[in-house]
């Protein structure tokens, strides 16, 4: 990041991290990385929202510069999650005293909001299959992505493994080792590049899905959505493209409703028709996505703003959005208890 | 705090915790306390630099209220410690790859300094007691503190229980449970109190101990210092009290120093002599300190932060520093890889 934008250091570091407490026995990482990567001496804080660290860490990055207090802040996310079992260290996005002593887990709540949704709208078979199906298209052509090898089609996904149902392997985004970084510096900067970020916002929604009225309703989506837009002045239609948190196939269809992309019950609709291809009125996981690029947690949403990068610059390659001038990015944290959203323009 | 300030809400959360993930196996700690306060809906995002997360957070919290995008922020540290053996999560503050796996624990390493310092500088035997008799003492006049009905001489500290030597039980901060929380808004917000976060800075050092020519230099100490004070337009003698990270009395002398107060090697003179008391020159720990009112991670910084609050407002009991109108806090992460450091007046 530092070269790409012709930098020798940063003014501060904003690092993001999930599970380094429990898979590499590290909390320190802010300093660790700053001394690692030779830049010694700089700031470093570290910012995390469980599964949304990524966007949480570029937020508050963001406020930093906004602030005037830094100048330019690099913004690195990682995560390494092949060298041990993570399905019990993800569960702690959860409430540990309610929740996970009677067993839940990520996996188990994603399936009661699947479950629920097939039952509530009834929805063709392979509705939700069709957002894994083009996240897979997209990442053929991206060198980064984990999956840059894989099509699969609707069929597979739906004859795929049943992990805990009705979600099966192909709906899951992988568990993966990957990092990913970039640098925030104020408009008018000498270095500043071309893509903007015009805006940010966060919200919350009840923390426990069973205290929620309609868990169906990822209301932090919405509410950060809303708050986001007319920050930024901008109406949905305008948007290029959407990156989403797409760990599931039901995340993503959900965060469509949510963000008010389509109307409750009808996300997978755009999914169907092709709409959410790299030609389609709201182009998805433009280059693979959480399901197919990968979702090393605390560098995700890094990741997506680096792929969102590339978009507005004309350089995302086989998958590239034509005319792409701005792009809508979000992060889930848990369950839907965390939802953190970002504007960027070109 | 939000009684205090007379709002029923804040725009944003600040959460500051360092051990939960492992203590309470809870990752998602903004979300859940946002919604167990009646808060559910507005963004949390969690802050962390190790030793320092409470400092962390608040430096995040002031660059976003600085920045315009929020108006009101919450800033809650919290820890609890009572719940299980901390010394290994506490580790996880070193490096896990090289420092670790060879037997470094954050007491070891802070013992390294203490008989570095003892070594080369060869102060009288008692010198660094009197860091750990002035924050009893004053402790007495603190309802909040873990210890207000403990006093001690420096014979007492120096005939304490030797935990790692030349680390005496006296020398250390307890391990606590603890929380704390104070509100920001900007300057003229109708809400507003009495006491101005003036400035804040943050810095890093080589992260291991081994890595830096002399340990005995806390060097992100005065880096953020002299940061701080530089933006601030303050100097060293206008400051009446320091809130130093005295979780170790060698740590409080070693701050003393790195901050500029002493020459290397004579912090401990400015004990000896009384000028740490409420009533001298640079009077320290001026409601118990780490060593006294305790040393809940996370809440640390918080706790200090409204102890100054106090101070500034002559609200601070039988330990007011009188006509206190500027005061440093600075917090320590790790063994000094991070050091943040706020100067707040009245």
């Amino acid at each position: 990041a530092l070269n790409d934008a012709g930098l020798e250091t940063a003014d501060s570091l904003y690092v993001s991290n999930m599970l380094a407490d429990e898979l590499q026995g590290q909390k320190h990482l802010g300093a660790l990385i700053a001394d690692e990567a030779g830049l010694s001496g700089i700031e470093a804080l570290n910012v995390r929202a469980a599964t949304a660290s990524g966007a949480a860490a570029l937020r508050a990055a963001c406020q930093a510069v906004a602030s005037g207090m830094v100048e330019t802040a690099l913004v690195v996310g990682v995560e390494k999650m092949s060298a041990a079992e993570a399905s019990p260290v993800l569960a702690k996005a959860l409430d540990a005293e309610f929740e996970v002593p009677v067993g839940a887990t990520v996996l188990n709540q994603i399936a009661r909001l699947m479950a629920g949704y097939l039952e509530r709208y009834r929805p063709p078979a392979d509705a939700l299959a069709h957002f894994s199906v083009n996240a897979h298209a997209n990442a053929a052509g991206n060198p980064y992505a984990l999956y840059c090898d894989r099509q699969y089609s609707p069929a597979d996904v739906l004859a795929s493994r049943l992990i805990e149902a009705p979600i099966r392997l192909l709906d899951c985004a992988p568990i993966c080792d990957g990092a990913a970084a970039l640098l925030l510096a104020p408009a008018g900067h000498p270095r500043a590049g071309r893509v903007r970020l015009v805006g940010s916002a966060a919200a919350t929604d009840r923390f426990r899905l069973s205290d929620r009225p309609d868990p169906l309703r990822l209301r932090a989506i919405e509410r950060s959505t809303n708050l986001l837009l007319e920050q930024a002045g901008v109406r949905r239609a305008d948007i290029d493209l959407f990156e989403a948190h797409d760990a599931f196939s039901i995340t993503a269809c959900l965060s469509l409703e949510a963000a008010g992309f389509a109307a409750p019950g009808t996300g997978w609709q755009l999914a169907l028709a092709g709409e959410i291809a790299p030609g389609g009125r709201l182009p998805m996981a433009t280059l693979g996505g959480l399901k197919a690029r990968g979702h090393p947690i605390g560098a995700t949403a890094i990741y997506q703003a680096c792929e969102i990068g590339l978009q507005l610059t004309g350089r995302a390659g086989s998958t590239q959005v034509p005319g792409a001038r701005l792009a809508l990015m979000q992060s889930i944290g848990g369950i839907g208890a965390t939802a953190i959203s970002h504007l960027f323009s070109a």
